[in-house]
């Protein structure tokens, strides 16, 4: 809402150009209706955006795939993980990068090239002829120290699950966790207090409070998006800056 | 935010129609730009709340004279100051219908009319070659019981210093405020614990805990909403529910 | 209408910005619906202007206060008024500024200050238990000259019960009238052809007749758009020349 | 003007549906631009109906051919021409219909058919060489009486310029003429009354005033506009009420 | 649709202006329902392209006399056919330009203007008290070399009756044909293969084959395009590049 | 085209209502840009639907995820593949279903619920510090009958390779393929009957011509719209028709 007004002020101020930065695009996991009557919370998010005067959008690892075609206004979706992900990886050797669902495997595979590591993917599965699902990997970790990447981490539901199957697996214990966006609701300080991480990096693009019980490392997002406001304002490329998805 | 979430999933599962009842309407006060810079809250409000799928607006008693001007689809402006100050009225005999700025004359006037009162105003002056400001009161309250009217009462500021000039100009003391929306925030409280006030009624536009320190009378805007809604459903009339500004 | 079709020329001929000057903003009095079935000509007439081309408007002491809420694009709100108060000052030495209505008030008081003078207000008053209206003065102007302010005058029905009031109060005669805009319409003239008038300043936002009835002097409004679309074209603030309400 | 305001109050009333019934549609004529710097009147017209809030519009004759595709409204386009022929003609015997332009050419084809009348046409045609226009007639009218159809009057020229070629090609004297829209405006009245009419048909799109200079016949329109709302209003085909062009 | 594509690539990658270049504008046919229940193509096509992002279109020769009042965005209208029609003059001495159909009058006439020639026109006639239509000519051709102009070629049916109308009245065999457009589909080439052409001019706007059945010419419509463009690009007027209708 | 022509005349001639049904909807897989520069085509065309004139869509397993949160106007999102599936397995026994790449795990779950079938995916891997990129097989596919489900088969690339590793991991051969689209672009025919495929289960939401190279049974998708607008008609759910993703 803040924002709105912001953008607002700006047009009538008669700026000649509004770019909205929004680091954490919230509602973004509102991108289609799983059942009749649903909202799409992202495009309500993009319209309102747009009408209140934005020309163009900036984010950061949107949770939805396809924020720019939602959006009427030109969007750049940036990703900071592949960053995070080379923080993560320092001192720990050859690595396994993994996506800890079947929606971080793109962005696993893109922060993995750069590295030189293989991927590994944890995914839920359903046994036949019962309701039991249990979490499956697809690649080799045993005796490797891992790297999990995702977007971002709300309850750490994923997280949990995916460490505890990678850990039944061998890998090494001490996993280090990176994503964007760290939302850490409850119960997300109990379940991360709870593994043997080696480390979490997160962005800045939530305030982050200091916490004994795991160790969080918060990387600010700030020269990325200097960087990519800087391309835009002398018209340069920021296609290296991009998510792929 | 969650409004715009709830329109949009209405129109989606393909409502026929859209009305949106937004009791409290905030970001109301900011209708017009004072400063060059300044972001016009309720017209972005009220651009959001259409874009979003609402096809009728309904508020009561909102800051801003020309809501419905400002918004792209249809609004009822409806007024529960009316009632509250009929409930505020009895036992008190011949009352003196105050209104505590040039805001709330209109509201007053319509509020007295079939109590059959006169009105006060409370007018903010300032004092020939000076800085200094006073409260002046335009009319006469010598020995009378007082019913001060607004549309809200945020900081009660304008409440206390209405007061304040009220009792100097011969009120009875045991004051009874009547006002929609009840925001109270800080320090409201403890000024309106200060006052001698008899009673302060508002609506359930805002939810409203219990305080021992002021006499609160909190009456249900639901039944002005019913009726407003069936009226439209049934496609009569609702104009003497409207307020006039 | 042929704003309209001027708007439409220059957006068709590809101007790279369109600004609609308009000095006087007609139905800019239907700005809310006081009966259902009335429109909201304000509205119409801004959403106009937007469709048919224009960027961004200026207009001079409209008179309603929420114009730039209602218009969807960025609106420069001028004042002219102070300027003819300060014209309408010289020579009377300590006068008072008068409001004619409750609606007039901030107009008079953002005239007053820089003049360094007293604000009076006149308003309608409604005497307990009958339908008698009267005018009420608030402030005092005795054996004062007064200065009466407002945004127009129409059919110069408030200027009349205004004056009486002021004179019945003690103000000396020899009343200075200034308004921005000068429709005097029928009976404006009569009526003040018949009041003890020093002069009435108006702009020539209006073309104005001369009229051996009454003293009117038309002040041009070209500098003071002259000025504020100078600064437009060059990114300068416009904040001092803007209206305050 | 007007109208918008009147289609602003219908759409707040919350009509269901609003249709504007435009009998004459002015502003026609400007549908293209001849000169870089010209607006087009009829697209901001129509521009500017649909955004007050019309959902159809309704029109008799107009100027342009291609209104309905400048209209984001759907539009019905009637005619009133034929009605008006088949009442001049009353009396006449064996007519020939002419066209006084090559834009009235579809017009008047479509009245002569059911008249079984053949139809001659007006042509103003270039010298080679030299800058002088001459008005050449197609079609052979020796003898006859002549039934000039057009969609508007407005100064008359196209008309005298038409009788004079007719007269010179020897059609009976008595010319009638028949045109949806009298707007005559100067010299109309002056051109028409030198010339040999045995009768002026016009309906009361515009107001008419009675004239002893040439015979006008008013015949009102409202019952074709009645028959078109009214097979609206029943989703029956109004398509043999419409224009041909 | 491709057009639609790359109008949104452009948009979303930023340009500072987009100007769509449609040098024949198919569906520029579909401008008027001829009876209800049809579409307005040209409406559908030019909103469609404005929608995709584009901010200014360019055009040449389009079938439709509105196209620009029919598009929200501006349009310039540029024609091809008085540089043809001087191509297909030369060598030919004192032509005779000739309209096939009274839609191509003002094109003649505006071809005719600076060859300094004549204009003949054939129209499509009927006969009193039967459904037996026929060609007429209005006009001098006998013993003449006549230059057929029209905005497009689709099936040659208009070409072939002016064509025999023209021989018929004594026009000088070896007819000689420009338009805009070579559209050519079934059966245009077997008609033009049947008239005694002397040549047919038409842009490259379409793809042509060569066909050894008839003698065409096809000049390239890409200088009038880069004129064009380069002189808006510099601001410059395109006035004389526009066509007449 | 034909459809946004449709779509313009069912709203001229004043449809309450127009659903555009598109069963196989194309550019789908134009929903975000992998590199600057590129069009966002399922956006383009959700928009030139909406502009059009429809007030709600019906598609059928479309390849973007996202094309409701695109559309500015409702969409329903059916899906064929689970009938199609339920075909392919009769006469099976206990097949598994195989999604061909990550994109279609979500159909797959979908697909095999109902069946109790466990599902297994093949999923493109790249190997440790190189640029080859292998399939790799996610779930056990050893000795029994395969049932791969998509969206869509265009050249055919992703099923081969897929059915190379269904193989090569000791799949039964007579494979099984089911996907709502038959788009069958080469080389698909050449790759298809290269296959050992048992059947090729597609909709006729495109035109199939027969082919003696390969099984293929083409299951009309009519019962299907049918059924859906039948519900939307009456307002009732439609929600176990709709696709999961």
């Amino acid at each position: 809402m803040e924002l709105l007004l912001l953008l607002d002020a700006c047009r009538r101020a008669d700026a000649a150009r509004v770019t909205a930065v929004v680091p954490y695009f919230g509602y973004a996991r509102q991108d289609r209706r799983n059942r009749a009557g649903e909202s799409l919370g992202s495009r309500v998010v993009a319209d309102a955006i747009a009408g209140a005067g934005a020309d163009r959008l900036i984010v950061v690892d949107p949770h939805t795939k396809s924020l720019e075609a939602m959006c009427p206004i030109p969007v750049e979706v940036l990703t900071a993980v592949p960053e995070l992900a080379a923080a993560g990886k320092r001192g720990l050797g050859e690595v396994v990068v993994v996506a800890p669902d079947l929606g971080a495997v793109k962005l696993a595979e893109h922060c993995a090239a750069p590295l030189r590591a293989p991927v590994a993917v944890v995914r839920k599965t359903r046994q036949t002829g019962s309701t039991v699902r249990a979490e499956e990997l697809v690649g080799d970790v045993e005796s490797k120290p891992v790297l999990i990447v995702d977007d971002m981490i709300s309850t750490g539901g994923t997280i949990e699950a995916a460490a505890h199957v990678l850990l039944e697996h061998g890998a090494l214990s001490g996993i280090t966790v990176v994503a964007a966006h760290g939302l850490l609701v409850d119960p997300a300080a109990d379940r991360l207090a709870a593994l043997p991480l080696r480390s979490l990096f997160v962005t800045d693009s939530l305030a982050q409070r200091a916490s004994a019980a795991f160790p969080l490392e918060v990387h600010s997002i700030a020269p990325l998006l200097a960087d990519a406001i800087g391309r835009l304002h002398q018209n340069l490329s920021v296609d290296d800056l991009l998510a792929r998805s």
